[in-house]
């Protein structure tokens, strides 16, 4: 983005507080379990003309039994009984789901963080996303030099990490507003950094320096406040907030009580959030606790199950994973103090079937449901739908067939991640994603990757989303509505 | 539908106590204005084979510049260009919205309220739907000798009017477990009949007899209580829940409190609730106050903002009206007695301009929200979507043309209504529905309306809508949950 | 209560849904372990005359270390350093605290359910109360032939138990509006009956038939909503209510809200709500697990701590026990239907120490809250404040001296109750009544009871207490706000 | 108070952040109408003897008939039929209520703002105090040079004033954490400065810079959030939290839910808040509408009512002032910015008075709650209970006598401030204070104020009030819960 000389002063200033998302879309890469980053791999030996047969097409808005004819990367034709020539791969969904391929709105790829780097750079974890269903994901990125690539449309504010990147309220609110003009969605990590910094003395001054003492230091209130407040100070701007990894009932209720009220908010739980419980970082092993430790943290039990009621309901929107990955070597670094435990946890290829699991095998919600909150609002809010999140004639070919009386098994010994740990290791479920297709190639199928490195691309995501449709009016009727200036003869008593 | 007679002793006891809803599909009546009950007023000049070019057609979860090509009472083609033959009606909708026609769930026409029946029967009633882009309405019937027709699949309980049709919580318990186990929605009118008849009675001892007196009989507070005891015992039995007319603050919290914790509860605000305030009550003349007299009352205002950004965020659904008119005549049979003014507001005609005015014109929500809650979800809950609530190949052609830059006013003097009277007389606003399309057929275009009487449908709807999904799986998970029965050995000592 | 003729027909009904509320001071019984029953088992040798010296006097306003001096059961002073002649007996309470003797606002002793007789009369009962520092207990007893006595100044309704006292809500209302002309508090064991019975009849049919049917059968959102409508009611009438045992966060959080809108409701948790959790009802020995069976049920872990939370800071109120025991024998009537599980458990003995430790001991609340919750706000409630409640010159001598560096340890091997059972069997904590005096009469002393049977004694309690101070301007105000009847001219139009 | 020298570099940083209470008890000033400051005018002609007969004696926890004698300032007897020498004033209270003199949590004498001094200094603020029936003061004063006096016992932290004395989360956590350790009470000033900072260069950027943008600028959402953050912040330390000028519904709601939970939390509204609302900032003329400026502002007519409501069950527990007067001159300093017009307005001579006829004329509360919510709460919070705030033996002889059957009028022209303008100004209610008894002098009767300057006397409030009971142990309680540290074994793999 180029900056106007104008401008400038603030975007400086913005630099050290802001991260922003880009946008990768994965595929192609060669057997990400075996040759990550090798480039030129092998051909992928998939067809560029695909027909899935005899599936149950799943869209957002209505599920349908048809066919889904694909060509060069993009949906040709979704009905029934398409008849196609002999060059053409013929996938038989008969009994199966097809369905738009999972985005994840919330990952970190390759991040540094300020001490070391995460495992999981974009060869794995596209690996690892694929090989989940996932066929997009929105990565968070250090904003260099003041530069900012066009396509960018939303920016993420950090509540916590006193010291590094936490804002205070008046940069959040210059941050609101310079998201509005720009039709930028707002994003916040909601914990108050002040009050997690405290607890974290007290933590260590208590004596109590392992993993428990992460969770003890940041209380499912301090989410629940920063969330409230970021809530205040996007209504008082009226623009869009999205909060990303809500953790917890206090923060839920906020965006419930805002939502009642008509406010634009947006709640991303996480499935780390929705699938475990906080019991894991009072484990006796060290490396066990560890890979639970990131921020806000897993919460106690029943906080999981409240997020999934709200989220069954619509008052929470969409689920991300916040996929940050430290093999137990680079966790160990804060085996004598948990301040030094590098944050973060896997889910970027866990997340689809998890999601699955919990919510429609549960009885709780739909597989249409299930295709708004992992894929589809997540396009509408990021406003690349219907290109993305839909399968419909014209969309791009990222799509996957779920198979709902298959199982699935979660372990580190085979999950795609380079990380030597998995937080669900041993997790079974119902629900497999058999196929994944990413712009029109198949590139997973009969648990193997057939992908070659190099190959994904950036999508560029435009600004005005649908969620600052009538901000305008909006504003102009608030305005309306103040009877002011009142108009006074300047009294002469 | 046919009764085994194992089942009859409890239909029987229901026969009092429910009503149920019917479908009827508005088309085809002559000019409603004039010739209501003339059959053969002539033969509609409307072609069958339509082309709607050039406008923008609005589904629910997406819109898009298309043409829209009818043929046969079905939509045939929805996609840019579309070339047709003389023989084709072709609508010029450039710069206009073409969306799904209204759905209107909540009407009671030709309803005898046990003294008089009200004013607009099926013929002037759909007329004026038509003439307001309303192509579709739920009525209420109240069961006849037990019989019920097949294609019903929601059942109306009635908490007020006490020693007419209200019941109590133990029918209301037994009529939610009948709709689960029919898979029939159940829906409620939430007053409390007992505090209602006591409130209607204090006022008549303070000498209040006229119309203020129904809003000061049943105040928000017991619309509120009946709401929170509706959804525990719904939720006791796990089966979803329909609240009609949602008219307060009160009521709209309890919803979404239960929705919060992931119960299936639907709230549907009438558009009086969210355009009025009940200073019309108060009104010195009796005709015009008695005209706003409707149950449960309109509230004071502020209610009606408030369920105004409920509807804008999802914590409510959909819009009904509730329509059940009685002319200034019947009115005026409470002239002495607000008890005895007959219940019911006009709205079928005026609903989608003023929610189109009050909703989209202010910024509060977008075009496809306003289809979602005028017309799909409506269909979706009763489970007859895609064929309705859609702009889809193969959807039926219920079809409306907005053209949000003209303008609509509204007066006794030209609307459809049998009734002398209207609640929003005078009331202007922007948004105009200029062409109705009901089963392939135009008609109302150019202010007038185009239709022979005697040809509206009845459409079946099927049971365990959307709203069904998992439950069953819901209810053996809370079984499973229950760590019950205890094994226990009797005690010896 | 001599009822006209008028009054009849309603007081007929009435007879057969309500109970009312009598007052039973305890005092000067003979051992109660061992003599009861027992007329003239000997003059108690306490004096008449006592001065407890030293000790650290806590009203619910304020503390103060100071003298009391008794003479013919009433308190004749208080204050430092009082002298008096040998024939006074003088206790010493350095370092301890004197108080008001705890009243117990809700007990059921010799109560009849229709099938049995609870184990605890009047004498067994008041022995407990005695020796666990109750002094005066406030008994519900059933009206007989619609007489009833002078002196009782609350009625009690339920809302459970159908098919036996459950009224519905026009009775409610009725009787609501009778105790607001009668100054006579109303209170609600709030839970609604036909859902209870609904769950009943569910719990059976899976055959769950063992105590833990019963909590499962009426979960806590039935004690919500019944509470919910009751304060709906009583707040229609505009009447104090009074809700007895409240036993959940469902009940709590309505009685919260209400009282934020300027409500009066009081809300009593029971020992048995604040100290337990429902475990018990799991436990495999159906002797222990029936024990703990009573309406409502109690609850899961964490609605304890909420409601002790509640009581902390005011929103809830008082403590008391509904205390109704029934031995082992008794309760396995319900041994293959825990329908048929006598409803009760123990407390009047336990009430004043758990409420201690629970409350005192943990830092939640000080010695003048205690007080105010155990003695002080009852005395108020129903009126005979600072008669009783209170250590005031001129109050009744009704007195315990409490040792916070003392324990106690509950069990049913020492307990005064005649229950062979204890659902605190085993239980410790710190703070023990060393001395209570009742009447003026030292009746626990050195861990024994000096008492002789039938000389406790009737207290009478006048209506309208604190609680209805300003209703009738209230009252006044709301209808001066009406802006009703509005003045019309028939119209001529 | 004498600082170590380790503890300096905090108090350094404080002091430019807090400001703290001082305890002024006001008396003996010359008729503060007319001989403000005058030294010397003559010796008070009441008695040091004084005798209240007939009167009914109120204090927070009871009221009776009784007569109170006063000797040397001191209350001396309080008991029916007292009896005494010729040299005692006997003052007849025969139909009136004698009540401890009001104590006013919060004022602001002789302050300055920067610019000016308020018009009000110690003289004429506290002889309008004495007028208006309240004997005692707690007032605010800035350190001077990190020295604080002895007996102040409570600090007050702004979250406002954006560039003067504001403070951020960081530096109210290290403020809570000191008050904690001194027993000291925090007070917050809740309002979210940078958000107002924005709001109010936003009105000046819409041209709205009369009065009426001070309300706009700051609106109830930004009251909401700081008090639900100081809230979070407290209860994260565990020390009592009291938040001064509760102004909204949104603020009480955070302190209801607090509270609710059991957190001490007090809340204080103030008679601006709980008597007038915000239309008179929309006054045409700047005169009046300037008067009304003082922040956070007083809200929309709904929030004075609900504000009311919580008072009356106890959610929130004291009635203040935040009495700060400049006159129509000083006012005018803002007469082109709203932003310049001092803020705030009168209060310490009508507290008493509007309460009395807000609170109970209304029937929302009785005299003995109008006691605790005017004069003991106060003295409790403060530590100074039952010296002041009561009617007992032993107390300070600070009284009123209230006559409920006469009637106030409040008007500039006679009030004592010295401020020309009133916010009450034409006000009449019923409920007079026709006596002021001050450290036992008579010192307002018959509409005159009988006062030497310079008598004044300052107050010694200890540290660690009842809020702070049982603060260690809930502190012990906590610890003991958090299951950690966690044994580990290092891990070998």
């Amino acid at each position: 983005m180029e900056l106007s000389s104008k401008t400038k002063p603030l975007l400086l200033l913005l630099l050290l507080l802001f991260t922003f998302s880009s946008v990768s879309e994965s595929n192609q890469f060669c057997d990400a379990g075996i040759e990550y980053g090798e480039p030129g791999c092998g051909i992928s030996s998939s067809s560029s003309k695909i027909l899935i047969k005899g599936g149950t097409v799943v869209n957002a808005h209505k599920e349908e039994v048809a066919d889904v004819y694909v060509e060069d990367g993009i949906i040709i034709a979704v009905k029934p009984n398409i008849k196609v020539g002999d060059d053409v791969t013929v996938l038989d969904a008969t009994g199966k789901f097809v369905m738009p391929g999972g985005i994840d709105p919330h990952t970190h790829l390759a991040v540094e963080n300020g001490v070391l780097e995460s495992i999981d750079d974009f060869f794995s974890g596209q690996a690892a996303a694929l090989a989940g269903g996932t066929t997009m994901h929105i990565d968070f990125v250090f904003p260099v030099r003041g530069s900012l690539t066009a396509g960018i449309n939303s920016f993420k504010f950090f509540m916590a990490y006193k010291g590094a990147v936490m804002i205070n309220d008046e940069i959040l609110l210059e941050g609101l507003k310079k998201c509005k003009s720009l039709g930028a969605l707002a994003m916040v990590h909601a914990e108050n950094g002040d009050a997690v910094y405290e607890g974290q003395k007290r933590m260590i001054e208590l004596g109590i320096i392992g993993p428990e003492g992460h969770a003890l230091s940041r209380p499912p209130m301090l989410e629940g406040e920063a969330t409230s407040r970021a809530i205040c100070l996007a209504g008082f701007v009226n623009t869009p907030l999205y909060v990303v990894h809500v953790m917890s009932i206090d923060a839920m209720e906020e965006i419930a009580t805002a939502r009642k009220q008509g406010q634009r908010v947006i709640g991303e739980p996480i499935v780390s959030g929705l699938a475990l419980d906080e019991s894991g970082l009072w484990d006796p092993d060290f490396v066990t606790a560890a890979k639970f430790v990131m921020s806000p943290p897993i919460r106690a039990s029943g906080h999981d199950k409240a997020l999934q009621a709200a989220l069954s309901t619509g008052i929470l929107q969409l689920v991300g994973t916040d996929h940050a990955t430290y093999n137990s070597t680079q966790k160990a670094l804060g085996i004598d103090d948990f301040r030094k435990i590098p944050n973060g946890v896997n889910g970027i290829e866990e997340r689809m079937h998890l999601v699955w699991d919990i919510m429609v095998e549960s009885g709780q919600i739909s597989a249409t449901d299930y295709v708004r909150i992992t894929s589809t609002e997540c396009a509408r809010i990021f406003n690349i739908y219907p290109r993305k999140g839909a399968i419909f004639p014209g969309s791009d070919a990222d799509i996957i067939i779920l198979n709902p009386n298959s199982s699935f098994e979660i372990t580190a010994k085979s999950h795609h991640s380079r990380s030597d740990t998995n937080v669900y290791e041993g997790r079974r479920g119902k629900g497999k994603v058999e196929v994944t297709i990413a712009g029109g190639r198949i590139v997973w199928e009969n648990d193997e990757l057939k992908v070659v490195p190099g190959s994904g691309k950036y999508v560029e995501m435009p600004p005005f989303s649908y969620l600052f449709n009538g901000i305008d009016k909006g504003d102009a009727k608030y305005l309306s509505s103040l009877q002011a200036p009142v108009k006074r003869f300047k009294s002469t008593d």
